[in-house]
């Protein structure tokens, strides 16, 4: 029963907020009239309320209400009522920290096990993976654990960059700091550049949008698969 | 007693491992004739004898040999007897994780605050720090606390990085990484260029080097400060 979207990005270069996807989104989102908010990642510290309003306002254009999960007394049952839900971007670990603080880590996979369906951006979609342990996020609290959702059986690094060549900065590039993963563990990492997205219905997981994705499998070297890949040989 | 040199990098482009500082080094190590190396950080996963070796030849060169903690049977004791320590880049989780694995964390503290010269390059720099919640680094291991050594009362951004206004890169950018880690946090973050390192002796804090630091202060404006100035104010 799953159903999910995961996403790159929220917003590619030159194009508001969700843009790229809200025609995807509006089919993906068919039956579900009001979309469950999680804000807790906070994008340059936004507050719950700011960031629940841009949301609101995306999806307002393909006529669906967002409330955030803030709004509601008991967030556990706002998860286990909602229609569809939504967790955007920001940190990953503010994200983890406070998913969770309030309880909601096996409330989340319940719900997504039982078909609500569940659209990530960013770290919203890093936390669909099995750990937050391949973020670009830096690590401004401590949560109690790496691991993440686990709805799919690998690991996402979400804005995957391909190596700068003319960059002289010294910092690692993405692929080092993910092959750097692999000599501590094993399962594979999914990079996704800006726009696009994995869309998994049940054991099917496809490569959407317009870009290849870089795959980082153990003892392997990475390799780049097109648009309408089926994934779901990898774990 | 204390005397440290916290430098952004190892390397900057163009040259090679640690000598665009080895004449610094020289006489920072003036009293010493063998190195203490810690490899934990194992950049790109290069083993602990790989690395020491790469460290060895640069050190040969000022006459100063170097032996891996990893040679020793009791890392604590090779911390307590050490004339000079020399913590290498690589991944500060991995890092902070082996640290604390050993239990190294107040043999460390002990032995800085009576006089053994400290060198941290990126990942050993980023530890010198009060907590490592403004490394660059990917989160490939779970430590059991972002709490470090606090040689100085800050925190410290090894490689910092401009943003480059070129990009269509959707991803924060250094400072918007800074500036949320002041949502959460209040301590001032030194962002040290390459090429830039803070030479600590006891209470005195100066930055060296050719380039301007770009200080960030809770609840302040970012500002730049130039080579030579004193930051034994920041707290």
């Amino acid at each position: 029963m799953k159903n999910l979207i995961i996403a790159s990005t929220s917003t590619i270069h030159g194009s508001g907020y969700l843009e790229y996807i809200l025609e995807e989104l509006a089919v993906f989102f068919k039956n579900s009239n009001s979309i469950l908010f999680i804000p807790y990642a906070r994008p340059g510290g936004i507050s719950h309320d700011d960031y629940t309003k841009i949301v609101a306002e995306a999806f307002a254009k393909i006529n669906k209400t967002v409330k955030g999960i803030h709004e509601f007394e008991n967030p556990t049952e706002a998860i286990e009522h909602a229609q569809a839900i939504f967790v955007g971007g920001g940190n990953t670990f503010v994200l983890t920290y406070h998913l969770y603080k309030n309880n909601l880590i096996e409330t989340l996979q319940t719900a997504v096990k039982n078909g609500t369906p569940y659209l990530g951006t960013s770290a919203g979609s890093n936390i669909c993976g099995l750990t937050i342990k391949t973020t670009n996020d830096m690590p401004i609290v401590y949560p109690p654990s790496f691991n993440a959702l686990a709805f799919v059986p690998f690991n996402i690094n979400p804005h995957y960059l391909d190596p700068d060549t003319n960059s002289t900065h010294m910092g690692e590039t993405r692929e080092t700091r993910i092959k750097e993963f692999h000599n501590f563990n094993t399962p594979p990492v999914i990079g996704l550049r800006e726009g696009s997205w994995l869309q998994v219905e049940d054991n099917s997981i496809i490569l959407k949008g317009t870009l290849n994705a870089r795959i980082f499998e153990y003892n392997k070297a990475p390799y780049e698969v097109a648009p309408e890949t089926q994934l779901n040989h990898l774990k």
